[in-house]
Order: structure tokens, then sequence, then C-alpha cells
């Protein structure tokens, strides 16, 4: 009878606040001899990695950081960003890992917003920090992580990496969170408004996407993993909690360089990885048909944009073995796949390319995955046709967007969280994006909001009105593609447009073509971007 | 800054309580066409079986069953009890797997303290349940499972199981718990005191459990896994929840008869299953060595005894790739798996028979599994020597017993679960048990109590003391031995003690042999086992 069950209560034998942190601690109990790292000739155990997190942490408490913190941490992929993955929630912080390939105005704005009480950065991106902290008028404390392959050596006199990893460990720093719904990691994402918002992740959703990752990546123990997806992305779609489960190897590059991809996957007999498909395509590209393929396959991740056609066809004969994944900043990066149904096997090669394209089935940790109808709220049929947007509900979804309540009560309308992307649903249930409803591009795997871009646009002296939308692009899938009314009796080519947008913005933000038209508007003055992207896909290169 | 995290709180979207039921909702929305049950011509998909069990909770809340009843079921592996894991839990109702080899009284005494509203029961134990309800001395509410393959076709007048699964369903009925606290199932174990007690399970922990079992075995999608391991124990071991996970397709044969099971593994083309030790060895020597060997291996976890190595040997020259787990009632089966590691490949297989009979290291959702110093509390060294009592803590850890708040206490001491269990722990972190502390015999993958043996030769008017202990036995792992004082001036042999036994136990809990003899005790008067336990190790039989 019910009154018997609620006498029974939680206590520390039977109740532990789901975190990642466990996976590290129990890696380190069991499989602490197994190699964890390997950057050039570094190589480190579960057991070492766990002892530097714990130093790491007891370091940034030292520091004076404590609960809800935020260390901001400016990196490439290394093994120093992934021991902070675990150090830094292990302190009672919470963790930003910053995009690189920002401009330092929109760094600036994230270190503002975030609170950010210290920022721990790789000496290559000491030149860009010290653009940061001029924009930001002030600057804030500094870790310097002095990787020896880093291009550059200068300094802003931050204290050394090491020495925190050289901390004198604190018996009680290997301890979980209080709460499972307490922060772990704060991860900015362009938003259509123009202003990155920080999604707020919490220790149950990084633990249940890491181990549903496992179940619906059918993970073996032991993989050896190349590291190309950046952890400033969703914290590598959570894959670095997911490696402690498995006691694998993680294998680092610093940079997702073909070369030495390709040279990393041959040398340690790299098992799996994940990766934008721009990343696919140079790797295909600089195969160009040599080398040995790989037997057996590599499994690979995919996501942020679809794969071409010619991209699953050149790295399928490379013995990459593709799976595309969908997902959002909001929803700890993938939460469908588009799992291989043997049926398939029987279809043409374009049109098994066309259902690899599909965004599918939702992953297990997630409740649901779906489309709805966003005026009623009713699920779309299973026809194929009838579109609706892609709504999310689950364990990964984010806690809410940092200091922006009326953002987060918006995107959280009706017990879903809304993607904004509109899609169908086929008659096996898989899920297939048609359109965007929001105003991203997505360009070689990075998000670039149009609004951000118009913004630019907007502030030269001879534009009246300007649109961005997406074009299609062989190579990074989408770039910009800037519409442009301009003020009567000024001048500007599309050249002078192109080079004011890159003295203002990062390169992969820059519009690739220009276009001086009247902009089509509804009677209320909005500007009509579906036609404009019905313009975009008439045009011709 | 902590106070902004504060503010982000749970919603619909971004929080949903764990619960099993989760994977059913997921597998019939995207696994909906893929076969879940074969049992002889009967196929289901998964589509069926959540429309099943939707239909059977809706039937159940007919009954007037609501939030926290019980709903007891006396029924062997068939498609039914898997399917009444998800339909009695989705009604709000509690699931009481009952051990069908115990007595009547047991039975009695479960159903009484259990507070059973409805006793859901397969036709082939409506005589045992006869019997049951004469020693109750009152009836409960009853449906009866009609399965054709059942060997008996009695009647307690009960309502038809296809009654119920012939419910309209309740769009409403497939919600999940109001809190992942909940109480799912109800397993009475065989305990130390001689009375069974009752383990509470909630939904986190089945949810847990499920998904961690996939990643500790490894577990690929679209399993085809056979139901040996009876749902009575621990649930099967939480597989019925996760074969939803991975759309898998599950093969019952109703009973564990060697060419049955044998029969269906070649028919059906099983990958996987779960069996006891005992199990193992019966499908071994029915083989004999004739059959083809199953290649790819079948993969195996058996559980309730360490794998002697005669059948470690004979099953691997099957096919079958055997793993031995280890765990409790109260840790809703497995929680540390004897996982092979590469450089066992080169030992002798007497050797390898050894290290595969340890207990070993935790599964991925387990907080910990050591052994600690009962007295101090402390770890033990990673010796091999020292022993300790495993202790565990955990989510997958019960929520306490039943209406026992006294024995909830003892075994939650200081943050911990114990055991029971006498163990070491290996340099490589592997743990191995050495004795036990409680008096658990294992027989065939069963526990008795030796205390419930004692308390029926106690009963015996020529018996003036008696004590109980595990006797190895080649067949069953052990068997229980009783030790027999008697009475001045009567007389009782072995055929007389055993004989009585039988008319008053079950028979795996009979003893197999009858020692006449003083017992031994300490000077207060308590019987030393210990001895006993030396004397049986040096009996020939």
């Amino acid at each position: 009878m019910q009154q018997h069950y609620e006498a029974l209560a939680k206590n520390a034998a039977n109740y532990v606040p789901l975190s990642p942190l466990s996976f590290l601690s129990r890696a380190s109990s069991i499989h602490s001899d197994r190699i964890a790292v390997v950057y050039e000739d570094l190589r480190r155990s579960w057991g070492e990695t766990a002892a530097r997190a714990r130093a790491i942490a007891t370091g940034l408490r030292a520091l004076g950081l404590t609960k809800g913190d935020t260390v901001s941490v400016l990196c490439p992929n290394i093994p120093e960003l992934f021991e902070l993955h675990f150090a830094v929630p292990m302190s009672g912080a919470v963790l930003n890992t910053l995009n690189t390939r920002l401009e330092p105005e929109t760094i600036a704005y994230i270190l503002d917003h975030a609170d950010t009480k210290l920022v721990i950065v790789d000496r290559e991106f000491i030149p860009l920090l010290s653009q940061v902290f001029q924009r930001l008028g002030r600057s804030i404390p500094v870790v310097e992580i002095n990787d020896p392959n880093a291009p550059s050596s200068e300094t802003l006199g931050g204290r050394d990496f090491e020495d925190l990893a050289a901390a004198p460990i604190e018996p009680a720093s290997f301890v979980g969170p209080a709460s499972e719904w307490d922060a772990i990691a704060l991860n900015y994402t362009s938003g259509t408004s123009g202003r990155p918002k920080g999604v707020v992740y919490h220790h149950r959703g990084a633990y249940l996407m890491a181990l549903g990752t496992v179940a619906a990546w059918q993970m073996p123990h032991y993989p050896v993993y190349l590291s190309v997806v950046p952890m400033f992305h969703c914290n590598g779609w959570g894959h670095p909690w997911m490696m402690a489960i498995l006691g694998g190897t993680k294998v680092f590059t610093r940079t997702p360089a073909p070369d030495r991809v390709l040279a990393a996957i041959r040398a340690h007999g790299v098992t799996h990885l994940g990766a934008a498909p721009i990343v696919l395509q140079m790797l295909a590209e600089h195969e160009d048909g040599g080398g040995d393929r790989f037997d057996p396959p590599i499994r690979v991740l995919t996501a942020g944009a679809p794969p071409p056609p010619s991209v699953l066809e050149k790295t399928k004969a490379m013995g990459f073995d593709v799976m595309q994944v969908y997902g959002l900043t909001e929803t700890y990066g993938h939460i469908s796949q588009c799992l291989w149904q043997e049926e398939w096997n029987e279809k043409h090669p374009a049109e098994q390319a066309q259902l690899q394209a599909q965004q599918g089935i939702a992953f297990p940790m997630v409740e649901d995955v779906t489309v709805l109808d966003n005026e009623t709220g009713e699920g779309v049929p299973r026809d194929g046709e009838t579109q609706g947007e892609i709504a999310i509900r689950g364990n990964t979804v984010m806690k809410g967007y940092y200091k922006d309540p009326d953002a987060t009560r918006e995107t959280f309308k009706d017990g879903w969280f809304w993607t904004g992307d509109a899609a169908v649903v086929q008659p096996d249930g898989y899920i297939q994006i048609r359109d965007r409803l929001k105003d991203v591009i997505i360009s070689g795997g990075e998000n670039i909001s149009s609004v951000e871009v118009e913004a630019v646009l907007f502030r030269h002296p001879a534009v009246q009105a300007a649109a961005v939308v997406a074009k299609a692009d062989p190579k990074w899938g989408e770039v910009p593609c800037a519409f442009v009314e301009l003020r009567p009796d000024h001048q500007a080519d599309e050249a002078e447009i192109i080079s004011y947008c890159r003295a203002n913005l990062s390169g992969f933000k820059t519009p690739k073509a220009v276009v001086f038209a009247e902009l089509p508007k509804t009677s209320t003055g909005k500007i009509q971007k579906f036609q404009l992207r019905e313009t975009v896909k008439a045009m011709k290169d």
C-alpha cells in the first residue's frame, strides 16, 4: 500500500545524484591502468587523468572559485580541455567552453554575460584574448595552458595550468554535486536574436546523454576515439564524459587538419569519431582514393548539417561507417539518429544518401522527439508531407538560458522545447527537416545568426535594408548570402560589402555573395525571407 | 552565478521522471513493426506489445487497482509476464512476481505481507494457488492466463487475462510515474531470518539498471534474447525493460528444459541469454558434444553462483561466451561483472576458469561496489588476501524492505548496503567472494535460508538441535546439509529426516544429506557453523 512505500526514504546507499563525475570515479578505480589520453608523445592513464582532475579541481578552489562560478576556456581539443570537463564541475564551478572561431566582440559579450571569474586559455589564443579584454575594457584572471605544440608563446602573465594540476589533492575534492539538477556547463549558442544565449546543462542531463549515447551508438568497451568535434560545441556532444564509462582512449590532434587526423587514425587504431560533414569532406578529398580502406570500418557520427551524398559516398569508400545525428546546443547535442535500416541495403546509392540525410529517430535517453503542428500542438501525420516543427522533451533538454527568462519561457511553450526546424515524419517514423523556421545558417558545422550578419550590414553607410539567408554550398553546406537595398544616392559593390563584413565578423560569418535588389516585404513591412530563399535556389554560381 | 542557475526550474520539457515505461513508449513509436515476442507460433511486434500493455493497464484500473496496490503474479516465463512488466507499473500498481517453486505456506505469507489485491495466475499454477488460499484462510481476486501450452486447465473461476488485454485503451493510460522514486516492483527474497523480505524497486532504478546493462554487456540493437532467467528473480535482472531500449526480440520457451532451449536457440537465431550455472550445465550435458558450435558465439550472462570450471569449459566449446555477473535481489540483480581481460587469453584454462569465477568490477550505473572492513568501515587493501564485506552504493539499490523498517535500517548502515558476502579485492580491482556471512545456501540459482530449513528440523519430535550449511554439489552448486542432534531416547535416520523436510519444504530446500552429531557451540551456546562448514568440506559423498 502506498503509505508503506512512502515510508522508504532516500539515503546515501540508494540515492546518488546522477553525474558524469561518477563515471570518472569508476574509471579511475577499475580502468586505472588503461590509456585515457594520447596526444603526440603524451600518454595518460585513467588513473592519472582522474588524479590530475582532482588536483585541478583542488587548485581551482584554492583560486577562490566556488559553486556556480563560471570558468571560461579558450582552447582547442587537447587533453587539458578534456580534463577540465571533469575538473571544473568537480570544483563546483561551471564549465564555459568558448568557440575559438568567434570574433573578439562576441567573446567579450559572452565573458561579461556569463559572469566569468577565470579564463583558462591555450597560448595560441592569447592574442585573441588580449583583444577580448580590450573590447571588454577590463581583464579577468587568467590561467595559461602551455602546450608545446601550440604555435604561439605569448603570455598574459597568468598562472601556468600545470601549477593547478600539481596542486596537492584534497581528498574531499572528488565528490559529486549536491543535486543532479546543479549546473555543469554553460554553452553559448548563436540565437535568432543575434546575441548568443547561454545554454545551461545539468549533471543529470550530462550523465544520461553519455549513457544513452553508448546504447544508441552500440559502443563497445575500450573504443579508441579521435577527438575531432570541438569540445566547445555541446561539450563535444557529451563524448568526453562517455569515454569514462567505456574506459576508452581519446586521441587528440589539436586541429582537424586532414593530414594529422588521417595519420592519427592509422597510428593509433582509431575506432570511433564524431565530426561535421565538412571535416569528413576534407578527409575524403585529402585521401582522394589513395590510402587503404579502413577495415573494420571506423564508426563515425556526423552532425551540424545533413551530409551531402558525395561525402557519404566517398567516406563509405574510405571505410567510414557514417551515421547522421541531429540535435541542438539546447539538447546537449544529438538527440536523434538516422539509424540504418536493413531494407535500405537494396536501394540505389543516391536514394541511400537521401535516406541517410534524414534526422531519424530518438536517442534512448530522450522522452520524445516529434513534429508538432505549431498552431494546434498536435503531432503531424506520418505521411512524409505534412510539415510541423520539431519539438523535444526529455532529460537532455537544457535547464534554460542563463539570465534570460524571456527566451527560456518562449522556448519552453506547452511542455516542449521548440527547435525552430520545420520537418515532416515519414511513415517509418523517421523525421526529416524541410526548412528552418529560425534564421540560422549552418556553415561548416558552425551556426551563424543571420540577424547578427544583418546588423553589421545595416551599419554600413550605404545600406538601407538588408537580409541574409543561407545559400547551398558544395563545400560548407551553406554559406551566408546577403540581399542589400542601397540608400538613394549611395554606392557600394559586392567586394566593398564583403570586405566591410569581414572587418566586423569572423570569416565564417561573412557573406560569400551579395545581391543588390529591392527586398520583398509583407504589407506590414516584414521582409519575406522565404522569397529570398527561392531566389537563392534559382541562382547560378 | 549560483542564483541565476537556481532560477532555472524543472518543467515538462526538460524533466521527465526516469522510468522504463519511457523505453516502451519509444519502442512502440520507432520499432513498432519489429518483433518483440516469439513464443511457439505466436509473434507480437513492439507496437502490439505496447498496445496490449496499455489495454491491460486500463483493465487493471477498471478492476479498481490504484497507485501502490500490489499485483502478484504466479507465472512462468511467457509473453504475458513480460507484458505485465510494463502494464502493472503503467496502471500505477506494483508488480510482485512470485517464485513458482516456493511452498504454499511461503507464498501465502508473501500474499498476506504484500497486501496483494489481485493475483494473476498461469493455469499450470492454479492447483498451487488453491493450496495457497487454503493456508491463507481466504481468497484474493484472480485473473487467469490460459496459455494453451500450459499442462493444466483447472480454473478458480477468475477473469480471463485476455479480457484485460481486450480492454479499450484509455489514452491517458500511457503515462509514466509522477515521481521516479515511485515503487515499480516488490520482490521477495529469502533472508537470513527465514522469513522472506519484500524488496522494493523504484522506476529510477529500473531505468538505470536497463540502460547500464546495455553499456556493460555491450549490447547491439535488435538482439534476439532467450528468456531463461526467471522473471520472478529480480524481474529477470531487468532484461525485459532493457529489451525495449534495443527493439530486440524476446524468445520464450515456458520452461528451461534443455531440448526446448536448444531448439529455440537454433530456430530463432538467439544472440543473448541469461541463465544460472545449473541451466548452462544442463544445456551442456544435453548437447554432450553433439550439435554445431554456435557461431558467432551466443553472449551469456550467468549469476546466482560462480560457474564451475567444467561448465565454463563445456559451454565455451558449445559456442557460449559466458560472463559471470554478481548481485542480489536488493540491487535489482547484477551490479558487478567479471569482465574478461585480454591478458587472461594466455593463461591455462583452469586458471581462466578461476578468474571467471570472480565477482569482478562495478556496472556503470552503480556508484560503488567495494569491500569494507566491517569494523572500521575502511576499504580493504587490494591484496587478494584481506577479507571484508561487499558493500554497495548507487541508484540500483532498493528503496528498502516493505513494512520492515528494522531490517531496512540494519542493512543501510553508514551509507552502504551491506551484502553479507565476505570477499577480497585483487590488485586489478576485481572482487572475489571468499565466504558468506549470512546463512544463505545457493542451490541451482535459488537462495535457501538455512534458518528456514532449521526451523522445520526443529519441529521434528526427535530433533534437539539442528544446523544447516551449504555442501558443494557438482550439479546444483550447493545443496543444504543438515547437522542434527537427537533428543535422548529418540530415534530417527537420514531417510526419516529428509522425508519430514520434503513434506514441509520445497524440494530444492530439502537437505540432501543429514549428519547426526553433537553440534559444536561457543561458550554462549551459539552454534559454530564455520566448524560445520569445515566438516562438510572434508566429507566424502
